[in-house]
């Protein structure tokens, strides 16, 4: 199983990287933007928000290319918002998996705007798919919106910084990540599966799916950020610790965030049965996420 | 004609100030967010974008409340664009029409995500409209994507700071406005045509009209910079001279400004004939902004 995911990510990583090239290359912009678009676009990483929409599509029987717009969107969003979550005024990060983070290249000025471009044309992107009908256009333009903005990952963003030097409750901390992290890797499953064509009582699984999936894509983050190895993660471990943010580790020992990331990775587990969906991928993705070492 | 256009904004200006009050409202976000959003949508303004975009509406005898959801889309897009270009990094600006920037105010990192949330907030207004259909939803998102985005008004940000400091051509200057300026104009004028149902042929002339309605603002922006009251128009003047920009009275002397000015706005009065439109409205905008004094 394993396997089989290690292939499909490989081949799907690429399919994505290369559509990114194609998206930038065809803008009418100034070759600055680009460049700084392009810069953040190729810094590499596992591609897992896309990786979760193209496994969604494969796991109902359908060709993961079908979500070629709607994945190059989300990491184009995804993008952005570490574009913007490096700056001096924000996390004031000079490195992003090992190398210099946007502004550090291009200056704070370009880096900024680099973002707003790159929100903006994730948009214009999905409208612009040849594959997709109108409806599905406004259901994914929809769905992106609300993981992204105010009521999502910015929204999320906000909460977490106003609780930084604070001590949280779970349930605080939990609002942050199903915010911050969680709402993007759903849109995710939920494009894919809409694009597959999954019915109502599917997708709900599959959000319930993605939920899960999210917490514990986040609990084994803070997990890393204690013991993970710095070379591998390409950021300065203890840095959660040093920001005074409220982890799971933190709140729950690493015992009992070991056990709650158990348990967010079964409940996914389950509610991926409910869908009937083939879940070799997508069960793979749960282990994947859980076992990471970056 | 001018105390119908100004009864006309009077009134559209309420109507989108009260649609923009309650979509901030009714967000599920944290609330600072919601203030910083608020505060910046709320600081006044002429609200010019949305009453063309109204007043194009009118001009095809359509009620001017059809366009509520893509005036406010664009409003929050134009707010977002303020707040990010007052920041420390960009124009680095204390003050916006006499009160203090956002960031002045709840600090440079909330600026920076209440702009990210206007930005992404903006397209999901579009498309949750009970009033379009999924056809217009598509074209309205395409073409605010594209007029905000790095084919649009960030681009021509991009190119406005890298001119900085350069002496440009008359053909390098329309470029920055076109893309800075004008495309958002044009989004509204063309949104309210599109959304009043003004077939191809029609769209192409407000695409006209609104090209030169850009330029014609743009050029009276810079003799305002050099001969506007302080007061009046809530900034210091001269400041493109002190950031070494590129001006039309710089590079045409005033007069030459003067004269472009009223070429285009003439241009902008003949493209609006062959819309065959009502041009009572459109032309005192003109009118309106040719001689504004702030």
């Amino acid at each position: 199983m394993a396997e089989e995911l290690s292939i499909f990510m490989k081949e799907y990583k690429e399919v994505l990287e290369s559509e990114l090239s194609a998206v930038i290359e065809r803008l009418d912009a100034p070759e600055t933007l680009k460049k700084s678009m392009n810069y953040s676009l190729q810094a590499g990483g596992k591609r897992i928000r896309p990786v979760l929409l193209f496994a969604a599509l494969a796991s109902l029987g359908k060709d993961p290319k079908l979500g070629l717009e709607a994945a190059a969107a989300l990491e184009m969003i995804h993008t952005y918002s570490l574009i913007h979550d490096d700056l001096p005024s924000m996390d004031d990060d000079d490195l992003r998996r090992g190398q210099p983070t946007n502004h550090k290249v291009f200056g704070e000025a370009a880096a900024i705007l680099a973002g707003d471009a790159l929100l903006t044309y994730a948009f214009q992107v999905i409208v612009q798919s040849p594959h997709y009908s109108s409806e599905q256009k406004v259901t994914l333009v929809e769905w992106l919106a609300q993981a992204a903005g105010p009521e999502g990952m910015v929204g999320g963003q906000m909460s977490d910084m106003e609780g930084e030097g604070k001590e949280l409750t779970l349930e605080e901390l939990e609002y942050i990540h199903k915010n911050k992290t969680g709402r993007l890797l759903t849109y995710g499953v939920m494009a894919g599966a809409l694009l597959a064509g999954a019915n109502e009582e599917q997708l709900a699984h599959f959000k319930n799916y993605a939920f899960h999936v999210g917490i514990a894509f986040q609990i084994q983050d803070d997990i890393l950020d204690v013991e993970g190895s710095e070379e591998k993660i390409g950021k300065r471990i203890g840095s959660d610790t040093a920001k005074e943010k409220s982890t799971y580790p933190a709140l729950l020992t690493m015992e009992g965030a070991k056990e709650a990331l158990n348990k967010h990775a079964d409940a996914a587990l389950t509610a991926l049965q409910y869908t009937k969906a083939d879940p070799a991928l997508l069960s793979a993705l749960v282990e994947l996420i859980v076992t990471r070492d970056r």
